[in-house]
């Protein structure tokens, strides 16, 4: 069901220096597929990242929280799918520590060195036993290239795996990003979204890539929703190991900085637009956006209002220019002096409102024409200011309920 | 496929004195059936309303707003559905006023006694040449027994007419309350949900009637949501036709004040839970309440929060005890100084969460026997106040996304 999103291909995922990956069915997820991944750092490998703000923070997250502090190093990363180890109170801390432990022990590290992520079901107890018993296999078959089943092990009602490749020159060195992301429900980060993993072997200093990753973060991962609902276990992380010989990067602002950032942004981009199209149940991938608003946050609430709107969202499914309801979305964000007759709207390069109303040039036939395709741009001119923003989204389909009515069944 | 909600018959709704009712079938929505009503009131009738907060403000909602000032007489009502006369302009605004204009020449009042309101499909213009048409069969009409049919009339999607009526004794003389109400999609009132006209023979004085609308609207419409929407035409108006022998009410605090409050809010509060029984796609009814919360706003987040969720509605919809979806709910509330281990929550008289985890009583087999019901009380304790609030919607289901898919077609 996803929209324009083909599978990655194994040789298009180039293996990043320093970073060796391994999974394996552990029987947490009922299906018998691959559901526990393991990816090995190597020494020296600085990590920041960014995770949910939802209350009900899962335990991985808090120890997450607690491992990566400024600068920390990180030797392995543990994530297992179909059980998101949240509102499991102190057992569910311990089950995530003894997943750092072992695996520590496993791999001659600190425990504290071990970052843990789950992802599934909540409130459930974490049989952590079954995730122990394959971390020994795990390692013995740790390798380089293997990010594509990397990326299949920690999908849960994903359709697609989601990992994107690219290479980038610094100071004459060719430096490596590839990352992997899962998520297709439950989407509406306030701060990263589900699980994604980015690993480059750039050398970068610990402060500026705190900054980086929260760059990135609000740029691509803060800007996608599926469903408004924003999961307990989001976490986004970046994994830099240092191996690279160009010089080491101390200012996002420097050309290196900036080479390196654009390069991240840009996988990361398209790991949170696979998100959105591979959006439960979608049948469409939408980008809203916003022009002409007073500041970045008021541009991000209309665009937030349209794309989270089940009605705009089931109009849209339907092919059914029912347009008015992009309107009522507006309408509803909320604006402080709002003036209805300064918006214009398009759905492609179709003028649908002007001046607040129907334009005069606007047919249905052109309307249901403009809503027929998979990749729709919805533009809204506020007129009442400079700002801009983008937010990628789907529609909402019978699928939605099915996949969310039948998702442990 | 409303939730235990019969029609009401016609028999239990009483005439108010001072009011009359007439409805026609002007074509404006596509089936035939009726889809303009109009209420004619006595001279001396005051009227309050509270109306949406969209940026959007359909039509009639302006028009509304400048013939309502405070002590407002309103001589008639005129409402069409399958048209919400939004996103329409000047010509919108123009039509609106001509519906005043013919009314108040029709029976003999001013325009600016007359309210206009209109719910149907946004941004299409209002074939108001079709309700001057009926308007004189209307006027020729007027019954004062004839709410049911005037509730039909006023209906889009709802697949139940909303009408209910009440008698109090106030300082020893008989007084009727009668209201109706639509909406069934597009409800998350941010002031009063859809249209909902009330109607009662009490003396009141306009101050205080102003006082007990906004009231009532906050006790009752305003806890209402089916998709988290709102609609750019929610408008609730109370009409007191002042025919009543008790004395003039000037005091919502006095005993009088007290037991007409109590009457109107009792019809209110049937007529917001009919919307919700009567919610798009709706096989349950649930009642979200929030205690021990610092302040009525933040339980009010949390109950929206879990209230609309698509997640949480989908698994009550398959009753798939699911209910690690309530505690992502509660958590994207976003509550500053959250301790996740001090919530509990229960379904019905089942604890589902205890300390912020899973109940060590609780079972998946007592959750799904607890959600099975199409009438469900979700209660989360807070633990961190004394404030509390409820809200009252429906489940997520196929039929939803089928209606909102095809409404116009």
């Amino acid at each position: 069901m996803a929209v324009n999103l083909p599978p990655p291909r194994a040789e298009d995922l180039f293996p990043v220096p320093g970073i060796d990956l391994a999974f394996a069915a552990a029987g947490i997820r009922k299906s018998g597929r691959d559901d526990v991944m393991l990816m090995r750092c190597a020494p020296g490998t600085r990590a920041a990242g960014v995770f949910t703000r939802n209350g009900f923070a899962a335990a991985p997250v808090q120890i997450c929280r607690q491992h990566l502090l400024a600068g920390s190093s990180v030797r392995a990363l543990v994530v297992n799918a179909g059980n998101a180890n949240c509102g499991t109170g102190e057992a569910g801390l311990a089950a995530a520590l003894v997943t750092c432990e072992r695996t520590a022990a496993l791999i001659d590290c600190s425990p504290r060195e071990v970052l843990p992520f789950s992802t599934g079901v909540i409130l459930e107890p974490l049989p952590v036993e079954r995730i122990e018993r394959v971390l020994p296999a795990c390692v013995a078959a740790l390798e380089p290239d293997r990010w594509l089943g990397a990326a299949q092990a920690i999908m849960t009602t994903d359709t697609v795996p989601k990992a994107v490749s690219r290479r980038v020159q610094i100071d004459g060195t060719a430096v490596t990003v590839t990352g992997m992301a899962k998520g297709v429900g439950m989407i509406e980060p306030d701060m990263a979204t589900m699980l994604a993993f980015v690993a480059t072997d750039a050398r970068i200093a610990p402060a500026c890539l705190s900054r980086l990753v929260k760059t990135v973060a609000d740029r691509t991962f803060n800007r996608v929703t599926v469903d408004g609902d924003t999961s307990t276990n989001d976490s986004f992380v970046v994994l830099a190991t240092q191996q690279a010989l160009h010089p080491e990067i101390h200012d996002l602002d420097s050309p290196a900085g900036g080479q390196l950032l654009a390069c991240i942004t840009d996988v990361a981009t398209r790991l949170a637009q696979s998100i959105a199209r591979d959006g439960e149940g979608a049948t469409k991938f939408m980008t809203v956006q916003v022009e002409g608003a007073r500041d970045p946050d008021e541009a991000a609430r209309v665009a937030k209002s349209i794309a989270n709107s089940p009605l705009v969202k089931t109009a849209f499914f339907a092919s059914d220019p029912n347009l008015g309801r992009l309107l009522m979305a507006i309408g509803k964000a909320g604006l402080s002096g709002f003036d209805p007759t300064a918006v214009n709207l398009y759905i492609g390069d179709l003028l649908v409102i002007s001046g607040g109303g129907r334009a005069a040039s606007y047919t249905e036939e052109k309307g249901a024409a403009a809503m027929a395709s998979s990749e729709l741009l919805i533009r809204v001119l506020l007129g009442r200011g400079a700002a801009a923003t983008a937010v990628w989204t789907c529609d909402f389909s019978y699928d939605y309920v099915k996949i969310n009515a039948e998702y442990r069944t």
